[in-house]
């Protein structure tokens, strides 16, 4: 049995939902529609004085639920990887600056090598930058990407392989973030999800929805309800798993952001009541 | 080790992949190219005398791999439902007319429904049209297809699902069709070619590739070599598993099919030699 919602306690929004706002927008009309988590793109962060956002979404009585994202660790190149170790040890200093308790990390892959490898490359990454989320406090979340994100985007692929990587560095800082859109399609979601809850590594919930048809890779994800994920059913997938935080609204929708984002955050806000 | 390919004599072009050719045109070329395998799409046959399509192919020494495409099978409408046998009955009429020995299956899904609904139906259509495959000694192959078609192409989206189902009907009829473009991103691939084997289940191989970035969702495959797909790789593991049947060429470009096609084909045929 799916819980019914009844109130926003719960909702987050990610900034790149309502891209066309700043920092300041996001923060001001997310608390202005009652609702109270927000996860933040780092792109908005850029020339921004992060104590002061941090005192900002404290005004506002705002929840920074994530800092969205880390990752991309995987490359041929051993200097791109270092770059990308240095990448994710500044978003480390970012999430802890804005009172961010995690990163969701899009792990990366390099189409000159193969997935394996890259998979590898992304474990040594999340080790490297361990100690430093450790003493930030800061917890990072593996989120496995569509297949079809699998040439440059990410070489994980589903929850068993985000999972079987969160066993193996085996740290309380360490989890997973499930996302509706990119794992709805595999069969074995629901015992994954069970899996992920037992060891403690279900540290994320990202819901939309896939149209169909769907016309861009990137920036066509449906508003709950639009398509055919019966996110209900996976949401109390993941709440039977023993997740209680936050249900982040993780829109990216070419159609969605050429409306007026103030009567788009109502529609989330109807569609998370009754579609979610 | 990838065995080396020295010649034509197993390379097989679906009539797709040169889409601005007629059957006619495809059946000259491929054969004055020195290829000898053709898979047939059923738009080429619209208005076609199918025995002197047959006549034709005899005459130019081609030899029909596959009729492409049956299945569409699932749908909330019972009508729809039955509609759709009554099709894949007249593609089994249509492959035994010009002497294919097998249908592809593009399985289909309804987005109105579960992925678990609409394999439960697929599983029955194919149930269905056995007795008029059998009679008709048409094989059947079911392809799974990359899971970013679960939404309303197909809800057997992994090599594992269409090997449960190829060993749930547990005919010597239904087998497997494997397509690198749908299945290369799964990890679990090698194990599931081998299993599609040992169940003598593994009744054709398409090949072509996984453009970075891939920009369409339909018709923005690679040539072998233009992309991420480690094709010989997998091509290995298809011969380990006891595979002796063509390599189809499947490609579907927007790009490739703006240009020349006969030098297109001549692309193939290196590509082919130099990187499946």
């Amino acid at each position: 049995m799916t819980s019914e919602i009844k109130d926003f306690l719960r909702l987050c929004v990610h900034t790149q939902t309502t891209r066309a706002w700043d920092i300041k927008a996001c923060i001001e009309n997310y608390a202005a529609a009652g609702i109270h988590g927000i996860t933040i793109w780092r792109n908005v962060l850029e020339n921004q004085d992060l104590p002061e956002v941090k005192r900002m979404l404290e005004d506002f009585e705002m929840k920074p639920v994530s800092l969205c994202r880390g990752g991309f660790f995987p490359s041929v190149s051993f200097d791109k990887r270092k770059d990308a170790i240095r990448d994710n040890l500044l978003a480390i200093e970012q999430a802890a600056a804005i009172g961010a308790p995690m990163i969701v990390l899009v792990c990366g892959a390099d189409p000159e090598q193969s997935l394996e490898r890259s998979r590898e490359q992304i474990a040594e990454g999340i080790t490297r930058i361990l100690p430093a989320a450790r003493a930030a406090k800061v917890k990072l979340a593996i989120e496995p990407l569509h297949p079809m994100y699998a040439g440059d985007r990410s070489a994980v692929n589903t929850l068993k392989q985000a999972n079987d990587m969160a066993e193996l560095i085996n740290s309380e800082w360490v989890g997973v973030a499930v996302d509706v859109y990119h794992l709805w399609w595999d069969e074995r979601l629901k015992k994954e999800i069970n899996r992920c809850g037992r060891h403690h590594h279900l540290f994320a919930f990202h819901i939309c929805d896939w149209n169909v048809p769907t016309t861009d890779f990137l920036n066509d994800r449906g508003l709950m309800g639009d398509g055919c994920i019966n996110v209900p059913e996976i949401r109390s997938w993941v709440e039977d798993a023993g997740f209680r935080g936050y249900n982040e609204v993780e829109i990216f929708s070419d159609k969605y952001w050429a409306t007026d984002q103030k009567e788009y955050l109502e529609k989330i806000k109807q569609a998370y009541l009754e579609k979610s």
